[in-house]
């Protein structure tokens, strides 16, 4: 089997190209990061879906996004309620809001890069999305091909030509409606999933904020195909 | 000022590179990391070298490689001995040596790009060396050039057209011995500097192994200069 390092945040787009990942044939190294992120639970998301979907190997990565600060996912600034309601959701020069985090898919895939050269992978999944994802610029196919063309100047395994690396962003063009649908196909159970920047923690239960960005664009792409979650 | 994120293992290379953008008038922002490097010795020197050399901000990230293995530095294979002196030193097809990190500067270039963004430097300085460097992929011209491409599409600050980012590599061309003369010249005492990948704690005491590929080149480098470090 051809072996594939997969992006696994543990919500509900991650999840869907793990799917896709292995129903198209790839042994499944998942790769999490505990980055300082707020909503650090959805890590404790990424362990029980790489264990529930049979991953080969599952590794978190600690670094620590949190000693630059400048989002409001790894620092004290706010995150933001109904901004994405306020916007149409496909406007793809939306403003890019402070949820941002400089770099970070940059770094995430370097990272992925490393593992991929390590266990002799040349194939790597990433789950990002340029319509419904709040005007990211790492989450764009310019960046995306980009980064692939450095992943063949960068490895010894590149070098030596014993690998191509692909870099699969399978989501990249889909709204969360036409992801939701290509999952739920696949078999996920997307209760097992978590998208929520700015969960609150009662007793032993998280509840979503149901007011950032991830929460309301999960709860448009859901009622897009008739659809409610219990959540 | 110009600010310029400086990435600086407290080696000789990249203290010439802080010397470097110094003199040239930017303000230095130096960036290390604790990557689970078999000689994090290093990081006490980057400290050193940071205060010394008046740095405006030295940040420390804390990054785990280990977790990937693959390279003698970041696990328990033995770092070679005598590698460099049985080869051409300027052989740029050299082999690649265990003591290669699976994407390294890729992830420190990211990181660097993480931090450039947050302070608003458009400038990263990095002391990749293309000749004498043993043949590391990531050392190589192709490989700066392209992660300045990716940088171009990677941020919020190079979308937004706030910034055009550049990568300097100032040594990657030079000899070893070029680049102490050019330090010496800017008044570096590489005393200060540190450079071996398997050092001896003695007690208080470090001591360098001398026969690392890493110190053989930094000793061909000052013989060439008819110099000879009490080290």
């Amino acid at each position: 089997m051809k072996k594939a390092i997969i992006l696994l945040s543990g919500g509900l787009d991650s999840t869907t190209v793990l799917k896709i990942a292995q129903n198209s044939g790839y042994e499944a190294y998942a790769l999490s990061f505990a980055y300082g992120q707020r909503h650090k639970i959805e890590l404790s998301f990424a362990k029980k879906i790489a264990k529930k979907y049979k991953v080969k190997e599952h590794k978190i990565a600690k670094i620590d996004l949190r000693i630059f600060g400048g989002s409001a996912l790894t620092s004290d600034i706010a995150v933001p309620k109904d901004f994405a309601e306020k916007q149409n959701l496909t406007d793809k020069i939306a403003k890019i809001p402070v949820t941002y985090v400089p770099a970070r898919n940059t770094i995430f895939l370097s990272y992925a890069l490393a593992y991929a050269e390590v266990v002799g992978a040349s194939d790597i999944f990433i789950g990002v999305n340029a319509i419904d994802y709040s005007g990211y610029p790492d989450c764009r196919p310019q960046f995306i091909d980009t980064f692939e063309k450095l992943a063949s100047v960068a490895t010894a395994a590149s070098t030596e030509n014993r690998t191509k690396f692909k870099i699969h962003a399978p989501l990249i063009k889909m709204s969360k409606k036409e992801i939701i649908a290509t999952g739920l196909k696949l078999g996920i159970d997307y209760a097992d999933t978590y998208s929520c920047y700015d969960p609150i923690i009662k007793g032993r239960k998280v509840v979503v904020c149901k007011k950032c960005d991830s929460c309301q664009l999960r709860k448009a792409g859901f009622a897009e195909l008739g659809l409610k979650e219990d959540i």
